[in-house]
This record gives C-alpha cells, sequence and structure tokens, in this order.
C-alpha cells in the first residue's frame, strides 16, 4: 500500500478510535435509571437484567420470553387520595348530573356530586359499582374513550394540580425504558379498567393499547343505523383482573408467565407468586410507599392500595421491596 | 487531498458503488409474495401495504397502528376435513378412554371411539361441547400445552399424512412475513381456542402467545399444596370468539381496530365489517377454497368454514377474494 494511503487510514482510525472513546465515556455517564439512588434495591434491578441477557450465560433468557409486568395504580401512578379512576367516575357523574335531576336526592348520586366520599363508602359496593356502570357503560367504546381523553385533558390533582397522568413515577418511566432497551416487552396488569387506561398508557408509558392487561365489563357488537357498526359498552363486569385473577389475566392476554413483575398491594400478591414460581432468574419487586412529603406514606392499614401479606411474603421471600422515600431520587417528573 | 488519497476514495466509493447496485438487483428478484401469482388479488395486497407506508402519503398510517389480523381455521391453516382442534379432542378421547371403561356404551364417547362423526353430529351440540369440556379441562394450563405440544408431534392428518402444524398456507406465511417486514404487527384472531393454537402459533407463524386472540374456557388460581400456584382449566365456557364476537376480542386484546384483516368464513364477517368501517385506508380479504385437487373446494353449503353471506358482502364492497386455484402458486409448503 501506498504510504499516503496507510496514512489516510491511520487517521480515520484516530478518529474512529476517538468517536468510540468518546461514545463509551458518555454512555458510562448517563445512568439509564438516574432517579434511583445507588444501593441494594438498584443493583437487584441492574443485576438481574445483566444476568438475563448475558449470551451464553447461566440465566440467559431469550428475548420473546422476556416479560415484565406491572400493576398500574400505586406502582406506575399515584393512587390517593383516592384512585384516579374513581375520581374520573366521580368528575363524570358531575358532567352529567344535569340531564338527571333525580339523582339530587338519591344515593349514591347525592354523595357523589356532593364529593363526599364518605358517604359513598356508607352506600357499600352495591352503591360504587352503580356509580362505574353509569359512568362505564351505556355508550360506544369511542365515545369512552373520548371522554376519558377529556378528562386527563381538564381535570387536576387536588394535591398537586397537575393532570393525573403527570402523575406518573419517573424512576418507573426510567425503569421500563430501561427494560425495553434490553429486549423485554413491558406490559400493564392491573385492576384497573382496560379501556380506561389505553387512553392514556402509550403516551405515559410507552406501552401500547395491545400490551395492556386490566379488568373489563361486557361488549355488545352492534350493526349501527348507518350500517357502520359499533361496540356498545355494557353495564355488567366481566372480568375482575385484581388478586388471583392477575394471573388468570395474564394467561389470558399475554399467554406467557412474565419473568419481571411489580406491584404494590395484596392485590398483586398472586402475580408476584405466579411469576415466582417459573423456572429460572425470576424478579419480584413491590414499591412501599413511604414518602409522605413528596407522595404517600400507607401500607398494612389503607383502604386504597393495602399491603399486607404481600409485604410479609415479599420480606420472607427476599422480593425487592423499593422504600419510596429512601431508593427515589424523585417521584414525579418534572412538569412539562 | 493529495491525488493517491482521492484515488483511494474513488476505489472504495466503486466498491460501494457496485455492492449497492448488486443489492438492489438481489432485492427486485427475490419478490416477499413469491407464492401468489401476479394477478389483481396481489396487487390489491402489494397496492394497499405500498399506500400506508408511504411516509407523507395521503394514506400514510403510523407503524403503531398497523394492526392486521388473520382468521386462524382456514385462513392461515386448512380446517377439513374437520376442524384440527376438533381432531385433537377425538384423538385424547381415545388415549384417556382406557381410564374410563363406561365410555365405550355412552354417547357421544362411543361414537368419539369409533371416529363415527356423524353419530357425533347426532349427539347435538350438548355432545361436542361435552367432547371439547373433557378433553380441554380439569387440568393445569401447563398439562393442557404439552399434550397439544405432544399431539402436534405425534398425530398425522389422514389426507397428506403430515403433522397438522405443517399444513399451514405457505402464501399466508410469506404475507404475514411481508407485513411485519412492513412495520405491521400479525394477530391471529379465531373461533379456535387460544392456549390450544399458542403451543403452535409463533413456530408456524411467528406470532407470539401475546398475539393470538381466541376462545377460552374459565381458567382458575390455586395455590398447589406444594406451595406453587397453578392455574386449573374448568369445563365452562368463557368466551366464544367467532362471528360478533371477534370485534369484541379484538376490542379486549388489542384495543386499536385494525387496518387490515383475513378470514375464509360467514364468523369472520363481523371482524371485516369492523376493520372496514374505521376511518383510512382499509384491507379487508377472504379465503375463498377453491381447489379441491390440492387443498379443498367448499364456500356456502358447508357444515365447516361456510361462506356465504361474507362472500356476497365482500363482492359487493370489493374486498379481496382470494381464488385459492388461481392465486397461489402453492397451497402448503414443502416438507422440511
Amino acid at each position: 500500500m501506498h504510504p499516503n494511503s496507510v496514512r489516510l487510514l491511520s487517521a480515520i482510525a484516530v478518529v474512529v478510535g476517538l468517536f468510540m472513546a468518546f461514545s463509551a465515556g458518555a454512555l458510562a455517564q448517563s445512568d439509564p435509571l438516574s432517579s434511583w439512588n445507588d444501593g441494594a434495591v438498584k443493583a437487584s434491578i441492574t443485576g438481574f437484567v445483566a444476568r438475563v441477557t448475558e449470551d451464553g450465560g447461566p440465566d440467559f433468557v431469550a428475548p420473546e420470553r422476556r416479560i415484565a409486568v406491572f400493576d398500574n395504580d400505586g406502582t406506575l401512578w399515584s393512587e390517593q387520595p383516592i384512585y384516579f379512576q374513581f375520581q374520573f367516575a366521580l368528575d363524570r357523574i358531575k358532567a352529567v348530573a344535569p340531564e338527571h335531576p333525580e339523582w339530587k336526592d338519591t344515593e349514591p348520586y347525592k354523595s357523589a356530586l356532593a364529593g363526599d366520599v364518605q358517604g359513598l363508602m356508607a352506600a357499600g359496593e352495591k352503591g360504587l359499582v352503580e356509580i362505574l356502570e353509569v359512568t362505564h357503560a351505556g355508550m360506544t367504546t369511542d365515545e369512552f374513550s373520548k371522554t376519558v381523553a377529556d378528562w386527563l385533558e381538564t381535570a387536576r390533582h387536588p394535591r398537586f394540580d397537575r393532570p393525573y397522568d403527570q402523575l406518573v413515577y419517573q424512576p418507573q418511566l426510567e425503569l421500563l425504558a430501561y427494560l425495553r432497551a434490553n429486549g423485554f416487552k413491558t406490559f400493564i396488569v392491573s385492576g384497573g379498567g382496560v379501556e380506561f387506561m389505553r387512553v392514556f398508557a402509550e403516551r405515559a408509558y410507552g406501552i401500547p393499547p395491545e400490551q395492556v392487561v386490566g379488568s373489563s365489563g361486557v361488549v355488545k357488537f352492534e350493526m349501527g343505523a348507518d350500517g357502520k357498526p359499533v361496540l356498545i359498552k355494557e353495564p355488567k363486569v366481566e372480568f375482575v383482573d385484581d388478586g388471583p385473577g392477575k394471573p388468570v389475566g395474564i394467561n389470558r392476554f399475554i399467554g406467557r408467565r412474565p419473568i419481571f413483575a411489580f406491584g404494590n398491594s395484596d392485590g398483586d400478591q398472586q402475580m408476584l407468586e405466579w411469576t415466582a414460581a417459573g423456572d429460572g432468574a425470576r424478579f419480584m419487586g413491590i414499591v412501599h410507599h413511604t414518602d409522605a412529603a413528596r407522595e404517600w406514606a400507607y401500607d398494612r392499614q389503607s383502604h386504597i392500595g393495602k399491603l399486607d401479606k404481600a409485604l410479609d411474603e415479599g420480606m420472607a421471600r427476599g422480593w425487592t421491596i423499593v422504600d419510596m422515600k429512601a431508593d427515589w431520587k424523585v417521584v414525579y417528573p418534572p412538569a412539562p
């Protein structure tokens, strides 16, 4: 080779080498889990991901089997002072109340319109179900999605004065992205309504509708008068994706056992057990709400997101318990 | 720049150019739908895909909205002389008959054991449901998957003497791959049992379990005596993913309206209508079984895969009707 060519190639090699060194440095500096404080919890996550993605390693898991499931309420976004979907239902009651003057004197509507949660609780489960049915049925699936989208646009959380879908956990957003970057397919498996969550899951979490598993009501196909078919939401519960329903929902919708599961309450216990019972490397995580200043602190005695038996089992079996106050640098993303 | 450097760069450019020209030639020669004969049907597929993937074009569809759904029986694999899943059930009856000596004298088992399909039909729907329940319930989900996998290993189709999961349509395998290469996410939406199909869908079609929608029975979570949870299949139908159930299943499992749907029978009519009723470019396809020599010829009068109303609607509305005999160069892939 001519000396000038050699010199040119050498120059190229130097430039390429410098570029690679710079990239490696940039990579080392950008921590994909930068909102997680260093410690045992963070290390349990990164250690697990390193093990199952190490080609040829003893714990390697093929990408198509890297199924990760997350509860939603209290695991990916907040659930206090009441489940956000229930707040949506109360707001809908108010919005359509002018069409129902009789509600002013009838429970559970009277309490709902007064924002009287204690009165609602007194109306019992039957009253709560009625609120959900009235606000979640008797319309097409498209119409329902639109009411949810409109609500997310306009409603504000009473404590933080932010849209509800901004009260998602920044560390969990990083974890979802980190898992996907490592070949995982991320799913929501939540007691919340599947059609409610699908409105914002893709935008908020990067999780597409077909990877959202949740509770659902009966839906009926009908041919419209204009020759266009519609799907009508009926006032009848079809499936409750909570507690023992979560492994059932996973089996029904995903058809594969997860290797990674994250929850925050006793309603997630069976999902965590089902994940733990598979062969090979497994990750089971629980968000423990310990941060009254930045979010909320609650567990064994809470009416919402009660964490009692699952906490005992998680501690006994060495699952990863996130101490929100200690493990998370920030809770919510900065306002956009 | 030194003349020698210029010469070196020119040489590199020539080599790169040759390589690119060669690649383009190779690409032009390898037709991704090579088992489809040229004509209006094939052009309707490639034309649709070209339109929805043309960045900036009037019919462009973002990749996350490129949802394609396929019926299974008669659309992706054969369904004659009886649905393959029903043959699986009959074979299971024979396999476990030694544990049930009373079956020899009791319908519908007597006919099932004799392979007497006419006798079975005489036993009516109740008898058929009993056969399905006995063979599809009373075991864990893992145990059921194993019986299906074993059956696929050992059973042979009576006419073609091949494993059932080799009787898939080569042109459709190419279509699935072609759609995926163009950013589509491919789903099965079938009246068949979801847990039956998931055993082979990934291997046979490249469709992972979480993209299979089908009929299902009730499944129950139970903690095993060894402290390991199991999912038990119960003898109770939960969801029938057929006819009007198909758009319901699409809404439940996928949560997005498809832009591309392929079926072959009246059981697919509502799925095709639901797909057609969306905004923007749409593709609706029907496999018409017209090839008694290579596969089967049946439509309006058939007990299996009856195609009557959907054929009328498809012709009236200009959907793509595949004439198997004319449009497909081959039906099945070569034996491996």
